[in-house]
């Protein structure tokens, strides 16, 4: 890929997305002592930069001469991307996706008039369908990140950035196969080459991490991270050979750093990322590159998260903020045992939501219980306060 | 309020709060046959278009004369935007709101410098106590809507509009105590008296409605809405006296309409909004004004809402469109029955995530048990699927 094939990218693109212009988080500057701009791709067209490199290649394809059909495997968001993409071109889309996709996002897929296909269990699956499919119609396979024209098409995020930040030192770019951030890093690079771009990945699926640091494409055998839209097994091999000459560092982050920045933009920004969308933030947060006085962007790559899913990264987040508090309390077994124990909850401004007696534990007497009780509470302050309570009033904390 | 008044307001306001394009929504389009347009003052400073009318009345009192110390009572949005507007003018702010009031309130309002003062459970007891305080301190009491200035500020949503969108046909305005709506009406229809102005209430906190209809400026005893921000029982007096000239009609949505409209935003805007901000969204898809083949704007006028209460509203939201199920079976109480059940939920594609034996229901004969059980499935189709299952396989359903 050349920059002159990123600058025809932007020309074919020009007039079909979203130009969304950065947001700077004055919460996320004092945190990091930098001046920290979210580049906010979760709010594209599609719900994700995805749309970028499928648009560019099927526009390409259908300058350059007859095309009538495309194919691609995905359960996420380049499946949207290449619907929308040949939607707009009149070209007819088959798409294959696992048995396992939710289907919130088959049905978006289906809205852009794709032909959607449901095959096996996982994402290997699908592509070995798809290619199945490709060989008996001859539609063009559309592929997801190892493939100059989708490159280029992402790499449009990155000259976006220098466009509209001048004084750019850091870019946080996401990475799964790497077709973002081959793209942004040698198209940044090459037009400015001050600026230092970091490749973020998921801790347990970190394939372009290694790779990076054994100069050498490597694959990994299993992954395991919420973040979906990075957790890739094989990155690209043309996306690695990019990328070990343009990215300046590889880092990684955690499943709950990745939850806790999701919670942050939720309170913060008032915006929704998805998991991978979160992992460029969630390394500023944490340090993993030191930005303290730089100009620092953050590219928050997708917002398509299912509902259910932002339900359980709230859950899980509001107990590790102690704002959830799951208490277990031995009390004797005899009338108007709940009432005094939940008059102390109550009295300490602390909400029930759940209560579970448990008789049957080994460690009772036969005139005791255990009360598993799920509280609401203000915060880690209010815990302490409220656990102090109750151990005061004689209670037993288990 | 003159016209020149939100001139001023705009000019004062112009180097302090955020720009921020519409965005227009295609997917909220399509359901209304419309072209909805949405004015995220969700994403302004602050969190609400409530720091537009403090800042406006703060920095005019500041340009007057010497002013020193300011003091409010709210417990949401109007604190933040007083506090915001003190620190930026450098002035002393007092806020007294609610014990109630949620954590995340409380340090975002003293993370603007604030002294933040609890007393009292409700909004009444916090404006008597801060009443009592004013005339100790001499502080200049700020309103949060019944005031000139603040409408004023307030206005300067309606001039935006008008002025990116030239063709606008309907601006749908969420109303609680009137400020916003007054400011945005008598700007709109002096500027461009074809453009409809539709204000939208909670329809059991629907103060301003019930006066606009009695022609009359009414009081409510009591409300209930989970749209805090526009649960007011006694609206302005001088709101109302320009509401009653300048505002084409008056709409109201239900709790139900909001949480709904709420989850739309979240999964297909990628934007967090509170119950209020989603109000005038909510009376666009649920046709209360027509607006097909026509311009409309929605007004999202916050986004300040606790993670708490979006895990609450997704949960609801969740039951509501058939994504989790709860159900309760009767079987024989033998060992293996679990197994068999769950097994045809599991063969079914459903993922259980909660069980609970019930032995004690009068309704059982004595070697029976009923089985609640809580899963995840994929929508109503799915849901009927597997309740046929579960009768086919000779379960009785409860």
């Amino acid at each position: 890929m050349e920059i002159s094939d990123v600058f025809q990218a932007k020309k074919r693109l020009s007039k079909v997305i979203h130009k969304i212009p950065l947001e700077k988080s004055s919460r996320f500057s004092d945190i990091t002592g930098g001046k920290v701009y979210l580049k906010c791709e979760n709010r594209q067209l599609t719900g994700s930069f995805k749309v970028r490199g499928a648009y560019n290649k099927i526009a390409k394809l259908k300058q350059n001469g007859s095309i009538t059909d495309v194919i691609a495997s995905s359960a996420g968001n380049h499946a949207q991307g290449v619907a929308f993409a040949a939607k707009k071109n009149g070209i007819e889309a088959t798409i294959v996706m696992p048995r396992s996709t939710p289907i919130a996002k088959i049905s978006a897929t289906e809205n852009y008039g794709a032909k959607v296909i449901l095959f096996g269990d996982c994402y290997d699956d699908a592509h070995t369908k798809a290619v199945e499919i490709q060989k008996e119609t001859g539609a063009v396979f559309i592929e997801p990140f190892d493939d100059e024209d989708i490159i280029a098409g992402q790499a449009t995020v990155g000259l976006e950035i220098i466009d509209e930040l001048e004084d750019a030192d850091v870019i946080f770019v996401p990475a799964g196969g790497g077709g973002l951030l081959a793209g942004v890093a040698k198209t940044v690079k090459s037009l400015k080459p001050s600026v230092k771009i970091i490749g973020v990945q998921a801790e347990k699926a970190d394939a372009v991490c290694r790779s990076f640091a054994l100069k050498k494409h490597t694959s990994l055998d299993s992954i395991f991270t919420i973040a979906d839209g990075i957790a890739v097994k094989n990155p690209g091999e043309l996306t690695f050979s990019i990328i070990k000459d343009y990215v300046d560092g590889m880092v990684t982050v955690s499943d709950e750093e990745i939850a806790s920045a999701i919670i942050e933009l939720i309170e913060r920004t008032k915006q929704i990322v998805e998991p991978a969308g979160a992992a460029a933030l969630a390394a500023a947060l944490n340090g993993r590159y030191d930005i303290s006085g730089k100009n620092a962007v953050c590219l928050l790559s997708g917002g398509n998260i299912d509902v259910g899913f932002i339900h359980k990264i709230i859950e899980k987040g509001l107990i590790g903020r102690g704002r959830e508090l799951n208490l277990a309390v031995v009390m004797r077994d005899v009338p108007g045992g709940l009432s005094r124990i939940s008059g102390i909850i109550g009295e300490e401004n602390a909400n029930i939501v759940s209560v579970r007696y448990d008789r049957a534990s080994a460690e009772l007497h036969l005139n005791e219980v255990i009360l598993h009780i799920t509280c609401e509470v203000g915060g880690h302050g209010h815990t302490v306060r409220l656990l102090n309570k109750i151990s005061e009033a004689g209670y037993r904390l288990m």
